[in-house]
């Protein structure tokens, strides 16, 4: 039983999120796009008719196609006991990760504040004035909720006493704003010990630790949801 | 069993996906910040230390509480029935959720392109940009995903053969982008039978009729998601 993942194949982006936890188990699955190429994922999009996702990331296994980040990795979690079992503590295992994307989301803003369409060098007056909101309230808006989670949680993770999906991705929330906004990131971090020693321990994983060192984590870059342009971080 | 929920009291917002199921359903809850105020709101918010809600609406029950949207949705579709049990079902239906949560969140970032914390007087020209592009490019690609979600779905309705929390939520999404983009929106649903019927179908409900003609239904204002600026819509 193989996975197949279907995203862009030059980025991190959403997939990575998805990547992370398949890696961190040792759950076996194809980066179709990777081997493929984008137009054979774009071909495979258009031929699904019924139930097609909107966007990638999707992920298939016979006759199950399954796009939305949070809905991939509540799926995982069930299937692959990634997620503790209590009603109580998967939902809101998935209301953290819900509040993950909310924050990934408005970090695309800040680069496509007026046009997810066109291109960032369009757009830099109002990006400008969108990063400066997003590192002054947004992120530690963000980091402060994520931190009172961990430190009122179980044990040393997020929600259970083991790595859950919450947890690969908060790893990749930091990564990404530490490649983003290193200035403000090293500002920020010494407030908010709880979220980087998560980040650390999920970084310590030997799954985790192998995909980083191989030629499967691409690197981050400006086609990617978190960007760095350097005119956007201050401390 | 009566649920409380918490929303801002004077805009149906995001609260809204989650109080038209309710009403539709017959389902008791207490709207808490329309009793007690938006001060009670945060006051309540604030008194939670462990796994707090990021934002509202939340959804308490005895000492379990839910927040985000599409969290509290698959809570309620599975515990009220208002959802299908087969897990490949309750996927798709999580999934088309999250998209109408994506495009919701498309929508507030037309009219604050720029900083959710800055008045839209202050980011108006971003915000003229961001709505052409959101009226020409992603009304028609985000309506077209639904309305083929529902062309090859099983019946009358998106998901199941009765009503889930779904079509309540594109009844929502149809009727702010009504209120925000009268002209768009005279343009495009032509183009768009089968949501338009859902939408109908929906407004038919006799819950969802009674709630509509209540005093519990608050009317769509510029303080909402869904905002009606004239210099924003074009056919």
């Amino acid at each position: 039983m193989t996975y197949d993942l279907w995203y862009w194949p030059t980025i991190q982006g959403r997939g990575e999120f998805v990547r992370l936890p398949l890696e961190a188990a040792g759950i076996a699955y194809r980066d179709c796009a990777r081997e493929l190429g984008a137009k054979a994922m774009v071909a495979d999009m258009a031929s699904r008719t019924a139930r097609a996702p909107f966007a990638p990331p999707y992920l298939v296994l016979g006759g199950l196609v399954i796009a939305q980040v949070a809905n991939i990795l509540m799926f995982l979690g069930e299937r692959h006991d990634l997620a503790p079992s209590a009603m109580a503590d998967r939902l809101w295992l998935a209301q953290v990760q819900l509040t993950i994307a909310d924050m990934v989301a408005e970090v695309h803003a800040v680069h496509h504040p007026v046009s997810v369409g066109a291109y960032y060098e369009d757009q830099r007056d109002a990006a400008a004035q969108a990063a400066a909101q997003f590192r002054e309230a947004r992120m530690p808006k963000f980091f402060g909720h994520f931190e009172a989670a961990i430190a009122t949680g179980p044990g040393d993770w997020l929600v259970d006493h083991r790595w859950t999906y919450a947890d690969t991705s908060l790893f990749q929330l930091v990564e990404g704003l530490r490649y983003m906004f290193p200035q403000r990131m090293a500002t920020l971090e010494p407030d908010y010990p709880g979220l980087i020693r998560v980040r650390d321990q999920v970084a310590a994983l030997p799954g985790v630790r192998a995909y980083l060192s191989s030629d499967r984590r691409l690197g981050f870059n400006t086609d990617g949801i978190f960007r760095h342009y350097p005119e956007l971080d201050a401390a």
